[in-house]
């Protein structure tokens, strides 16, 4: 895979700010940019020092269009690992389009999305995971997201899954040799012993596997839909979701467009939150679409969370909420600082024989709401995970990799654990070492990494 | 006025993108970037060295959250004059806004709308007039817009107002000194010297304020409202406007926001379009409010162009068009190759007779458009003038300062004329100097530089 010639993008978001910079990455980049920019005290760009910022001016079709600084990074030492020249120049929208068609009519072409990571990965600069990592960095919209995207956290993925790849290796070395020269004079194979040693790869490697429950939660979020009678506080509980101190929110112009307005957290749980305002009055008979939608909507969540009036007895609504289906199920007995004690005990009994966990709350105060987003970080994520500083597996992508490297692992303790001749235990153990090397892009095929850098925007 | 606080911003635009700029700037910008900063080498930012960029990790609370780079400027030898940091982190909207508010806590406080250039200006590194081009080209909308924000056109400007300045302050000295020193054997001074150079340097003045009417048709746009009878050819003509090729629409995403649907160029000139698609209907004399709108949206026009279907006869309709009142009114007689020729001298004079300039058009084969825009730029633009070249008054402020100075000149010249003593005239030519002094800034009030640093971005 050589990629050497002359990639430019504007690498910094699109819109009016102070400054912009646009980023020119291969062989020519220097070239390219020498054209184009002109270092004030008169030197040639082509003569820069490796890292060094100049000031000068920018020019197109001879004319100077702005003012702005350079900096050459020469390969290998810059990001993409090729020589790299980054230009700042002043951050209009037009003004920072004009640059880089100047940049394109010095000899580069138009970089496309994630290209310049990309380029990176494969002078070997990050691993795909840490690609990854930087992705997600760049979109995190909680403060739980940014944590799991950490250099700590991408680091330390890296070190744990390259801490099984070389323990799998040196498996598959001292396992192979073996079998390969039977007749040197090295002893036989224990078999209990490599079994034993492949059952431990295998809880490592569904311990790693495990943490992409967590990592899930955090980042793609929990499908949830609230739901309940009016008046039984639906909208007070969304409010508290949204007032959470991780509140997604920013008050930043331009958040908005890329935020579902009804994305919140639970701690550390992002919810991806449906509305269902309209359940109830659905199940009016006329409403039959209605009704068959809203059953939808519940159909597909992971989280149902039921609020109940606890001041007034249940009711066939109460009844109809709980029966839905859904993987968790809360139930939110609310208004306890309100309603008779027997009665929230009846909605207690009530949510738990339709296996929905009560939770006792008076909303309107607050009280309970902390319990309730406890149970919920307890039901998605591993209270032991630290985020930011333990190994977590990302996405789907990385799970379905572990989840490779586990199910050969497994096969290999099986057929050795039925007696089954040690070379294919040796090639199963062979085929979770793949894995966990596609895990990283070291193995990776064509479509996996350009389905990877296809995710990231243009100039990273 | 001393500003040596430290203060910090995102310089880049808000938004997701591969990477941010975060600017500090101040005596304490080296210590408080060096609290969040880690150069991987292992170095401390504090023993940075000038304008090198460096590699390393971004700390928060003990944690790092992100990698990226860092450059240090030492005063005077930056951008503001001061001690200044670039940190470059990735570009997601809350880890910017982390990395920001990491900056804060080791000790910057938060920047205001263009502050950083505002310290420029302090430090001399700026002019005022070029701190506002600067502004300008930020905003750009039009390849016309951005000529005239051009580094060359900035410096032009200011080549010619010291220019000014210096002519008026030679002129000065010399009539100074021997109002001053009468005693001294100086020769009298000569009246009629002095006032030929006065009337040289009013004329000077004035044609520098004259610029600034192409410099507003470019860079504010002319009101401009597009009327006639239905099917005249308004759609036609307003397709015509847009489909030029210094249009105003650029495929980025997020320039709609910024930019009126209702923008469009005529050459060099930004036309400021108002939606008048009811005026016809409004007629109708139940429809009175309708009516004195689109009366109301014509008063306020600077440019009124009249669509007739030169097919059909004149009515009332194409008659109310013209009567209405503008600076500018021209008329375009549509349909000319379908039209009977004495039916189009008809309309061309019915036009003239309103004080409207006609103009033979068949707009569906673009035929008459070219001089329809060539009428426009000559309306409002000087055609000697070369936008990205020549020195332009660029905006209110500026055109007031010269406005004030031409005034105080022609009183001087006034005065000179009419024989009253020269102290008269000395003291006016001193307000000139003034005027000019606060053009470029040299003299500008607190309030002046507050208001021009007001309308700039945070972060520039």
């Amino acid at each position: 895979m050589i990629h050497n010639d002359t990639i430019a993008a504007v690498s910094t978001p699109a819109g009016v700010g102070g400054v912009a910079l646009i980023r020119i990455s291969g062989d020519g980049a220097v070239a390219a940019a020498s054209k184009v920019f002109f270092p004030a005290s008169g030197k040639k760009l082509t003569d820069a020092e490796h890292s060094r910022s100049y000031y000068g001016r920018i020019f197109e079709g001879g004319e100077a269009i702005d003012d702005g600084m350079a900096t050459v990074f020469y390969g290998p030492r810059s990001f993409t690992g090729e020589d790299t020249v980054e230009i700042t120049c002043h951050g209009g929208i037009l003004i920072t389009e004009r640059v880089l068609s100047a940049v394109l009519a010095a000899g580069a072409r138009a970089a496309g999305p994630g290209e310049f990571t990309r380029r990176a990965f494969v002078s070997g600069k990050l691993t795909l995971a840490e690609a990854e990592a930087t992705g997600d960095l760049i979109h995190a919209k909680t403060g739980s997201q940014l944590a799991l995207a950490s250099p700590a956290s991408r680091a330390r993925l890296s070190e744990s899954v390259s801490g099984l790849r070389g323990k799998l290796l040196e498996l598959l070395a001292r396992t192979s040799v073996r079998l390969d020269y039977p007749e040197e004079d090295l002893s036989d194979i224990d078999e209990s012993e490599l079994l034993s040693e492949t059952e431990a790869l295998l809880s490592e490697t569904e311990a790693l596997r495990a943490t992409y429950r967590t990592a899930r939660a955090v980042s793609v979020g929990i499908n949830t839909v609230i739901c309940g009678r009016p008046n039984a506080g639906k909208s007070t509980l969304y409010n508290l979701f949204l007032g959470q101190p991780a509140a997604i929110v920013t008050d930043i112009p331009g958040t908005t467009r890329d935020v579902l307005t009804s994305e919140a957290s639970a701690g550390r749980v992002l919810l991806r939150l449906s509305d269902t305002a309209g359940i109830r009055e659905s199940l009016d008979p006329v409403e039959k679409i209605g009704v068959s939608r809203a059953r939808e909507s519940i159909m597909s969540s992971e989280l149902l969370i039921a609020v109940h009036d606890a001041s007034v007895p249940p009711d066939d609504d109460d009844r109809f909420v709980l029966g839905a289906s859904a993987p968790v199920k809360l139930a939110v007995v609310n208004k306890i600082d309100i309603a008779p004690p027997e009665r929230v005990a009846e909605y207690s009994e009530l949510a738990a024989s339709f296996g929905a966990v009560p939770v006792l709350c008076a909303l309107s105060e607050g009280k309970g709401f902390p319990q309730l987003v406890e149970k919920i970080e307890a039901s998605f994520t591993d209270g032991e995970l630290r985020l930011g500083h333990d190994a977590l597996i990302m996405n789907a992508r990385q799970s379905a990799e572990v989840g490779a490297a586990a199910a050969s692992l497994l096969s290999a303790a099986d057929a050795l654990r039925r007696g089954l001749p040690v070379d294919i235990a040796v090639s199963e153990l062979s085929l979770a070492h793949s894995a966990l090397c596609r895990l990283d892009g070291a193995d990776a095929s064509e479509e996996v990494i350009s389905e990877v850098f296809s995710k990231f925007c243009v100039g990273k």
